[in-house]
């Protein structure tokens, strides 16, 4: 096991070669560490930023092998990283972070809120199913409308449906492919917000000021931070924030993904165990934006002020639309973050821009 | 040729493998570039953060020729690569940024404040020499106590000395060498500062704020930045800058570096055709920082601004005090910047701190 905190000149192990990956090897870059991944693909966002790519499945021993004996601490991109994984990592003498409590309550959306409840954070009601009888229950249980999500995977909006009436809840949980699922009561949110948080494994907790967000089909397109927001909200979201990184004794950043309600409570509705795009508006809007804070925790480094510097709206660019980078180059209010992927497929996140304005 | 502006997924290619070329990797990569290395050392700081380094000579004519075929545009961290090695990625179809002109004006003492003079720019007082009995002349010219420094190389105070008595001239020409040197007359400053300015592909220039610089032993220590300066010396600091990279047709961001007199005149003490150790404040201190700024110049991007955000005070870290890493670490006001060298040499640039504090 390697002695934290981690000189510089460690090596940090990465599960996944994205574009969260990418940016995780810029921040490890500027700190003097050195970026090892894994991933299928031997041309990724993040492996060309690495030392090296060991290309293989997530759950490939013999590049699990190699990554436990390359790296110092290992830490993901991505939530659908198997649990097996990360127990052949620890049990290989690698410390893998967020560890896998957090991993494991992030991966199925019935453990996930039922964590979240056991430590007082609020969220929808919510039942699980996973037997078309079941799910018929569960319809009923929670009441329509009401959306039926698989338990496990899914994102960006896939893998869900609602149910509008009692009697389709069989059809639409053999739509979601007969897996187990989770019935899920609509929350009724004036906004949707986030809140990017980070835990050091020293157990100190800072949290950035919420974001706000706006999704079209399940996909984020936009986050305005720092959201305009009473100090009581803040401070709930803060509170928040806090359960959830000690109940999960998690290290590294975390996104929760809130509802606000009329009546000004915050629901969880998702955590991942990860930085997170609702945070990428911290890398010009902060001090120390959320990537170095991650890798600064997973070394066990001392926390980073998480203040905000500026006001920032964040965009994503879909597909296409990074075509538009010209555009956006030649904006003076905005910093440009592309990912290097080599095809613009409709839908996918190739870069975001960060427009700036100065704090209001 | 490539066509400019370089779309993202291009390849920049980079002569030299240190700390410059790291964290122009860093910031290409933000903006989806791909980087190619040129360097000795297999295992470079940079190389690190590369997609790959081609391990070779600045002049072998196998490696230029495959950096040639990899990369869009040619840059270099580091001005003493051979003018040839330009001439030859010139005839193989790349083009390389800064271009001959700077690179060659800032490889000769002589040339440069020759080029300086012809631009209206002031510098001390020099002669040339290249035989004993010239040295012996030039310092009798220029008066002492005088400086007297190779034409070419040199750089952290090495290849210089002083002249005290005109009779040391023959002994002083021999300590150096005995080949071609510069006399230059003593500069009466009060402090020394630099300006650090960018010129774009369309003609486009930029200039950061002034720099206030500490050097000992010919080594930078810190830099204090925005410099406290009027703003009749801002202007008088970018008319030089606009000057200067005009003349030598730049493209990229230059480093100039500056004495300014008890009457306020500024004199030009040298060009650094590159990323500058005296611009590395602008990495927390300015909405965009030079790395991107170099980076946007030689891939034809319009340039973006070149304001201050915050004040810092940029503290290098030479050989074993990198170790006080933890300290700064926990240190609110400070980001780390280290450049994951694999041996702390007595006086080696390891990494530099920049304490951030409100624009006063």
């Amino acid at each position: 096991m390697a002695a934290f905190p981690l000189p510089p000149g460690s090596t940090i192990g990465v599960l996944g070669g994205g574009q969260l990956g990418r940016m995780l090897a810029e921040a490890a870059s500027r700190l003097g560490f050195d970026v090892v991944v894994l991933e299928r693909d031997a041309d990724s966002p993040a492996g060309r930023v690495a030392v090296r790519t060991l290309v293989g499945a997530y759950d490939d021993p013999e590049a699990l092998k190699a990554l436990a004996e390359a790296a110092d601490v290992v830490t993901y991109e991505f939530e659908n990283v198997p649990a097996a994984s990360l127990d052949a990592l620890a049990s290989l003498g690698v410390e893998v972070a967020p560890g896998p409590k957090a991993l494991s309550a992030a991966q199925d959306r019935v453990d996930e809120k039922t964590f979240l409840g056991a430590h007082g954070v609020a969220t929808v009601a919510f039942a699980g199913a996973s037997t078309p009888a079941e799910a018929a229950a569960a319809v009923a249980k929670i009441g329509v409308p009401c959306l039926m999500k698989t338990r496990r995977e899914g994102y960006d909006g896939k893998g869900q449906r609602w149910v509008e009436h009692v009697a389709d809840a069989e059809a639409v949980f053999a739509a979601l492919g007969g897996r187990p699922v989770i019935v899920e009561a609509p929350a009724d949110f004036v906004r949707e917000l986030s809140v990017i948080a980070a835990r050091g494994r020293d157990g100190a907790i800072v949290a950035y000021p919420l974001a706000e967000n706006h999704h079209e089909d399940g996909i984020l397109r936009r986050t305005l931070a720092p959201a305009k927001a009473s100090p009581a909200l803040s401070e709930q979201a803060e509170r928040i924030a806090a359960k959830v990184l000690a109940g999960l004794e998690y290290v590294g950043v975390v996104g929760i993904e809130l509802f606000e309600l009329t009546d000004g409570r915050l629901l969880v509705n998702e955590i991942a165990p990860r930085v997170h795009n609702t945070g990428h508006w911290t890398q010009d809007g902060c001090e120390v934006d959320q990537f170095e804070q991650h890798v600064r925790a997973v070394a066990g480094w001392p926390l980073a002020p998480a203040r905000a510097i500026a006001q920032v709206e964040m965009l994503n660019l879909l597909g296409a639309e990074v075509d538009a980078w010209p555009k956006f180059a030649a904006e003076p209010e905005s910093r440009l973050h592309l990912y290097g992927k080599r095809e613009a497929k409709p839908g996918r996140k190739m870069g975001h821009v960060n427009r700036v304005k100065p704090l209001r």
